[in-house]
């Protein structure tokens, strides 16, 4: 399994949440953070914000479903067409195990068409 | 290293960790998130909540203590003998490093019985 | 690509990110967590504290960069010369892929030197 982790802006998370959910994927754990990127920080006037406060998205996909889920994520946390700096970044990295507590099922790739 | 992240009911923190503690295993990370299961939400009368509160506990173990660990959290983590749903999930990844800031030691799997 | 998650004392983490940003490695991701460690909590007085504040720091960063940052880290996150319980934890995982999402553009390793 793949976990996609999204950081992204606060006032994109619905718009995220939605597509994921559209598409199939309504499984999303979320929490609040603080992000600082390779602007260090923005300046507002005279003021400058060293952290911005975004949103962390994590979800855990099929390795088949990895780059259709991340192509959805991509669209829908960009904040127009061109994209701006402090949209986010995206962090895929891969998961040995997933266990449903309720259950005591462990998940896998089954559904998956093999390589 | 292993590391075991586990979603679970606000309500069951108490009992996993003490479960781990008398296992043996004190060290525990934890943070509040919120998730969104396959249930998509959950309907109390008229209203649906989409994002329910839930807990991250977070613990990294030797590969041997794994099987244990997980077997420990899951039966503390039920909300009964058969569960329910948004008992929660448990994922499981690899730690290639782990150390500790204070003595700047690197953990290793040394006590592990090697397979 | 490697990801370097420090669980430090609250009290560090401006340490941490002036140290981070001086060296050149200014994107990092904050968030607040509760601890138990090996102490298994701390007592004052009469009073024994089972959880302690600590602030989770997330980077993300090149395998060639790995050591320098942990050292980074390790050096500003230590309480003293000699280091205290309750300084923390560092672990490094491996990040499969990592993108930008206003550019939609895939970090790589290219400046690394290959081994």
């Amino acid at each position: 399994m793949i976990m996609i982790r999204s950081i992204i802006r606060p006032e994109k998370v619905d718009s995220v949440l939605t597509s994921l959910m559209e598409a199939g994927f309504p499984a999303v754990t979320k929490y609040p953070v603080a992000g600082r990127g390779k602007q260090r920080g923005i300046k507002i006037g005279e003021i400058t914000y060293d952290e911005i406060p975004k949103e962390m998205l994590m979800v855990v996909v099929k390795k088949s479903d990895k780059d259709y889920v991340l192509e959805i994520i991509m669209k829908a946390a960009k904040s127009s067409n061109t994209g701006a700096f402090g949209d986010g970044k995206i962090f895929i990295s891969e998961v040995s195990e997933v266990y449903t507590i309720s259950s005591g099922v462990k998940e896998t790739e089954a559904e998956e068409v093999p390589v």
